[in-house]
């Protein structure tokens, strides 16, 4: 297939005023990147776990080092002056996308004339079914600094079989791909080294670098500090809670139980968080590590509640994490528990089903709202499985509260009257405009990603800021990290599997050190924080987020 | 009771960056209030309709000029030089409130030095159980500019029996108050106006001026030129909706469906339309007049579904107001044959009482998801009501949506597959900072609110900016309108009762014509318009909203 219309693309025409103000202000790069450079190579590398079966999967890129990029001319290896790159979105929408692009872009306009570069359409499926556009300077341009994944699209597939490696190689042949540049989370970036793999090992010229994309937060490492998207998101979720917690203050009737996205790690929860102190905040990971139940979970929330009420406050704010159900054993061991009865039994009104469940099971069955009783049993996905994602935590868990505390009234120990209010913030976040940080991030990961392929790297991920991303954008470091070398094993079908580690929370960490130390004292007194709506000028708008900054060792 | 401590209010210790650089922005005033100024008033008032009814129910007030502020010295009537003045939040929450409050505390800082401002605590309550707070400079200053109403938190209790007539001038006599200033919606300032005429008739000193709020832009008219906090809110719904325009079509598979506050009038859903450009856009008005039943409403959306997938786009964004249900007909009828049935028959299982349903009823019934028949017939208000308030519109609409394209699935006039996101946004909207207008707008109804108690006035709505709220703030006009001459009678229990008219979505006003000119447009093409988050410097900074402009006659 040839370059296939993608329709005019974006018209600045439509454009509000925040939009064209964004699109004209200027991106900074580091200064490593302003001047010629040399890409010097660091020691070899080895895999986060398991080096020897990395090493197996991995026969052409295993032990190749992470690269610095530093001033002066490289003296070696000559640089391709021409280059053909393709770039493409894979997974989630996360706000700076568009940048990463535009990064790639300039690069190939300012240091290697005559290039091209391809955007693939609709995620890895346009590279293995050749759909692409040729990215132009007028057709980048209104994309720059804007949100939203639509340039060229994104998509969920993955190039796994022999046949998809095969179908992506004659894609690279047919364009004579000096490089592809994958922009993704942790599984893009995995199958963006397996890819480089096997380009390597057929003998393709066809070079391969990652770019790490998710609001989740859950793709970092020492040498990849983080993750775009995730800043911008926070701060739009954190108006939001801000917006929600001075509501709850001044009208003093209703609890708010806010989700938020991000379903396998908590970070999200956690930074948002750290950015609005709301009174009860729970973070799956600990949940997971304390083995806490729902009960526990509830009684949690129901304690600080009662609390309140004591000193006179029947408000608050509690900040859920979308993934929680999936944290706790005993929920896991129930949808297990019912996957198997709803695949071979009859699930009879009067209820005797249920003496198949294990007593833990039945016991929390027994607990779950009616709601959730009924969805749990009538809404299966198409394997006929119980679809625990489509559970509205917050829900559940105001039915709960509500239940419990009900019983608190009878008992005297509670009198106020309990009224929960769901929110969910997901896709408000994932496509708002980039805040002043990510924009930067984004463009100097795609302009490095640029630089590490015109060195004739694969295998990377580019990596910026290692270290010094607190800094002015000018002192950020530009490089890339070994894939391989973020690589661990899981056994799947009796088969390994490479895969890199999603980056939970740590509960030693320094952001859950911060919340832990004052989660009481936000419990209780009220501590709320209004960030206001995202900035991008004036003295806030280059802040970046708690999160980062902690990790980066910031004084908590 | 005494002056009740409120703890110690803000403290801007715990404020963002952004929220400080609020506090610290001047305010501008309209220049008529810079200088000396007299209040001229206008012609004798009359009603908005049934004149001699609303003569009757305010024999002291009816026919009373609306005032308007000049330019140069008042002659004759002598201004009072110390005043004692309470002022009171009443319902819902709304951006700017505390600018009101500030506007009204400069007022008397600046013009009647020594004297004193009682901020009422919990609304109306805190006027009849004597409930206040002396707000004093360093009190107040943490306010100026921030959303919310917990300075002294707001209620919806009214004032209303003779007692309680009787209780609030008690509270005014031993606080010696010269005057009260109402900020609230229609039923707020119809309450001040009935406090006003029994204090006027009851000959006590104390004055009563009202001021126009609510998110919901229902109070309005040609004196009146917009409420406050519905630009602000409108501004928050739209760049989430902006945001999740730009999802829709990066992601491409999914429609979102976002319901919005507004139970009563559909402004904020018209005016969000005006700002972002939704495929589909649902008025309660306009359903109303034509008659909708839910399954043209239904039958619409997916009419338009079905014509952009055969464009090729299986994605959208449609908007429906909070109060969609009530304003559908047969919906009503429904609800109130199931309030009968409910209250005298038992509902079976097998369903024969559903035989007590008149058959368009019925088959509305039958229609429905099952969710929503079991959320009817279960979920019930202390008065064993149906609580149609409960009901998430906009997951009944995708439920309904789904079915009817599943059977056009079947027969192959649609052949994608249709996913639907629901979201909510209301309590984000009520309490962030507000936008320049409303701080604005605020700081000149609250600093005029002041000017019209020194000159002795009672039963106006503060107004500002009458046919000028377009230009700068130095020109707006500012004066009062007769409460009496916004007034209507309604019939309750045998009664006439006193009503300010919600002002409706008007199908042949500027706004609803310029949204229906445009919306064929939207729903085929994709014309999303994505305004960013509010900013507070800068060149869109001052813009105030579409269905203001457009009332003003701004060209459409």
């Amino acid at each position: 297939m040839a370059a296939t219309a993608v329709g005019p693309g974006r018209s600045t025409s439509s454009y509000s005023e925040v939009q064209h103000n964004r699109l004209i202000v200027s991106l900074p790069l580091p200064s490593v990147l302003k001047k010629p450079f040399s890409v010097i190579d660091g020691p070899p590398s080895s895999a986060a776990g398991n080096p020897g079966e990395i090493a197996k999967l991995f026969p052409n890129l295993f032990g190749q080092p992470s690269v610095s990029l530093l001033p002066g001319h490289t003296s070696g290896a000559a640089l391709d002056h021409i280059l053909k790159i393709g770039v493409v979105l894979s997974g989630g929408q996360a706000p700076g996308g568009h940048n990463v692009i535009s990064g790639i872009f300039d690069y190939l306009q300012e240091k290697t004339k005559n290039s091209t570069l391809y955007g693939f359409k609709g995620g890895p499926a346009g590279i293995m079914n050749c759909k692409y556009v040729e990215l132009t300077t007028d057709f980048v341009y209104p994309y720059r600094n804007q949100g939203g994944f639509d340039m060229i699209c994104s998509g969920r597939d993955k190039i796994e079989s022999d046949e998809q490696f095969n179908k992506a190689a004659e894609t690279a042949k047919k364009l004579n791909l000096d490089g592809i540049v994958v922009i993704g989370g942790d599984d893009s970036n995995t199958n963006a080294c397996l890819l480089a793999e096997n380009f390597r090992g057929k003998g393709l010229k066809t070079r391969v670098i990652g770019c790490p994309k998710t609001i989740d937060g859950d793709l970092k490492s020492k040498e990849v500090p983080t993750s775009f998207g995730f800043d911008t998101a926070c701060k739009i979720y954190a108006e939001m809670i801000g917006n929600v917690m001075i509501d709850a203050r001044s009208t003093g009737k209703y609890y708010h139980f806010v989700r938020l996205m991000g379903r396998a790690a908590s970070h999200i929860t956690l930074e948002c968080a750290l950015q609005t102190h709301p009174n009860i905040t729970i973070i799956g990971e600990e949940v997971a590590a304390q083995k806490q139940t729902l009960k526990s979970v509830t009684d949690y929330i129901v304690g600080v509640i009662c609390k309140r009420a004591k000193l006179g406050y029947n408000y608050g704010v509690i900040l859920i994490p979308e993934g929680l159900i999936d944290f706790i054993p005993e929920v896991q061991q129930l949808i297990a528990e019912l996957n198997e009865i709803l695949a071979h039994d009859v699930i009879d009104e009067a209820g005797s089903w249920k003496k198949k469940l294990q007593s833990q099971s039945h016991d929390l069955f027994e607990l779950l709202p009616q709601a959730i009783q009924e969805q749990l049993l009538l809404e299966r996905d198409p394997h006929g499985n119980v679809q625990v994602a489509k559970i509205e935590t917050e829900k559940m868990l105001i039915q709960m509260v509500e239940a419990e505390l009900e019983s608190k009234r009878k008992d005297g120990s509670y009198t106020k009257q309990f009224k929960g209010q769901s929110h969910f913030f997901g896709y408000e976040g994932r496509c708002g405009l980039p805040s002043n940080f990510d924009s930067n991030y984004c463009y100097a990961l795609g302009y490095g990603a640029g630089a590490l392929l015109q060195s004739g790297k694969t295998g990377l991920i580019s990596s910026v800021g290692v270290g010094n991303l607190k800094g002015p954008v000018e002192d950020w470091t530009v490089g890339g990290t070994a894939l391989t070398s973020l690589m661990d094993v899981e056994r799947r079908h009796g088969k390994f599997k490479p895969v890199i580690k999603k980056a939970m929370v740590e509960l030693e960490g320094a952001p859950f050190k911060k919340f832990a130390s004052l989660r009481e004292e936000w419990a209780l007194k009220n501590r709320y924080f209004s960030p206001g709506p995202l900035q991008f000028v004036g003295p806030t708008s280059n802040e970046t987020n708690h999160t980062l900054m902690l990790e980066l060792g910031a004084k908590a």
